[in-house]
C-alpha cells in the first residue's frame, strides 16, 4: 500500500433522532470504498441508537470512548435540538473533533459544530429550512446562506439532507482523487451536483432574492 | 381521518450485505411522512442485520413472522447473489409480496422479485452494472433497459441504488399527491428526477446507444 492509498477513519456522530439520510448517504459512497475509508458509528454509548425516521442502528462506541478519527462526520435531525444545551456533549465534541484532521458537517450538524466552536472564524452552511436556528448557534461563524455546501480549509459543512451525499463525493474527490468521485456515483446511479455553488432551495426558503 | 389519509404500513425485507442506499433512501422520504406510511424492518429474524458497508441496524421481525404490510420494499445488494438460491426466502417471499397491495423494488432487489416469480407478465427494471445478472433472474419479465424505474401496475422497480429515492418519491405522488411527494423532496433539498424515462446510466453501461 502506498501512501497514496491511506485508509481513511471516518467517525460518524450518532444520537437520538438523528436524520436518516444525513448519515447513510454519506456512509453509502464512503463505504463502497472501504479500501480508502474505515467507518465508525459513535453513539451516546456502544449499541441501539434511534434515527428521526424511527429506524434504530447499532453504534460502534460510545462518545467518550472513541479513538479520533482523521474524518468526523455530524449530520443534523430533530436530536440536535435538544443536544446545543448539552454541555457534555458540546465539550466532548469540541476535543475530540478538534483533533481530527478533517471535520464536516449534514443539515443542522452544523449547529452542532458552531454550538461547539469548532467553526469559529471559519465559513459554513447548513440546511436552508432551520437555517437561522443553526446560525444563532454560532455567533462567529461566517454563515453562507447560499451553497450546497461550503469548503474551508479543514471543515466542510453541507446544506439540508440530501445535499450531504453532494458534499461527501466532493471529500472523496478531495481525498483520493475526481476519478474515484466520479466511478463511486456513477456506480451508484446518482447525480452528482458537484457544483458547491448549486442551490435551488435558498431561494426556495427565502435566503436569498428568487431572481438571484 | 379521511380514507385519503390512511396510513399505509411498509414492510422492508432486509439480509445480510443489502445495500444501504437502497433502503435508507427510500425510509428517508417515507419517514417523513409517519402520519401516511408506517415503516417494518423485516430481517431472516427480528434483530441486527449488516449491509454491505458494514452498518448494522436492528429488524422489527423475521421473515416468516412479518404480517403481510400494504407495500413491500425489497432492496439489493451483493447479499441477493445467495438468497436468489435459497428456496425457503424465495417460496416466503412469493407468498408474502405477492398478498401486498404493491411491490416494489430497488436495484438489483428486482433480481429477488424475478427469482420469486413476482414480476412475471410485468414490464421492470432494475440496476444497470449488473443488469444481464438481474435478467437471468427473470426469464418472463419484461425487461426495460433505460429507465430510472418502471411502473405497472402493482409493481414498481427503479434502476441501481440511488434511483430508489426517484421512484419513492414518485410512489407517495401516486398514493398521497404530488404536492406531497414534492414537499419531501424539497424539505430534503433533493433534486427530484420525477421523470421515470431519465437514464443516463443505461448508455454508459453499453445497454442503449450511446447517441439514442
Amino acid at each position: 500500500m502506498t501512501a497514496h492509498e491511506v485508509v481513511h477513519e471516518v467517525g460518524v456522530v450518532l444520537f437520538d433522532r438523528f436524520e436518516l439520510l444525513d448519515v447513510f448517504g454519506p456512509l453509502e459512497f464512503l463505504g463502497q470504498r472501504r479500501d480508502r475509508f474505515s467507518l465508525t458509528l459513535v453513539g451516546p454509548e456502544a449499541g441501539p441508537v434511534t434515527s428521526a425516521q424511527g429506524v434504530t442502528v447499532l453504534a460502534d462506541c460510545g462518545w467518550f470512548d472513541a479513538s479520533v478519527p482523521d474524518v468526523v462526520l455530524v449530520p443534523g435531525g430533530q436530536g440536535t435540538r435538544s443536544l446545543v444545551n448539552n454541555a457534555a456533549f458540546l465539550t466532548w465534541l469540541a476535543e475530540w473533533a478538534g483533533d481530527a484532521r478533517v471535520v464536516t458537517s449534514v443539515c443542522t450538524g452544523a449547529g452542532l459544530l458552531g454550538a461547539a466552536g469548532l467553526l469559529d472564524g471559519y465559513r459554513a452552511t447548513s440546511n436552508k429550512f432551520a437555517f437561522d436556528w443553526v446560525v444563532a448557534q454560532g455567533p462567529s461563524v461566517t454563515w453562507v446562506p447560499e451553497a450546497r455546501w461550503v469548503h474551508d480549509r479543514d471543515r466542510w459543512t453541507s446544506s439540508g439532507i440530501a445535499a450531504g451525499m453532494d458534499m461527501t463525493l466532493a471529500l472523496i474527490a478531495d481525498m483520493c482523487g475526481v476519478d474515484v468521485a466520479e466511478r463511486v456515483a456513477t456506480h451508484s446511479e446518482y447525480d452528482w451536483h458537484s457544483d458547491p455553488t448549486w442551490d435551488p432551495f435558498a431561494a426556495h426558503y427565502g435566503l436569498v432574492p428568487p431572481d438571484k
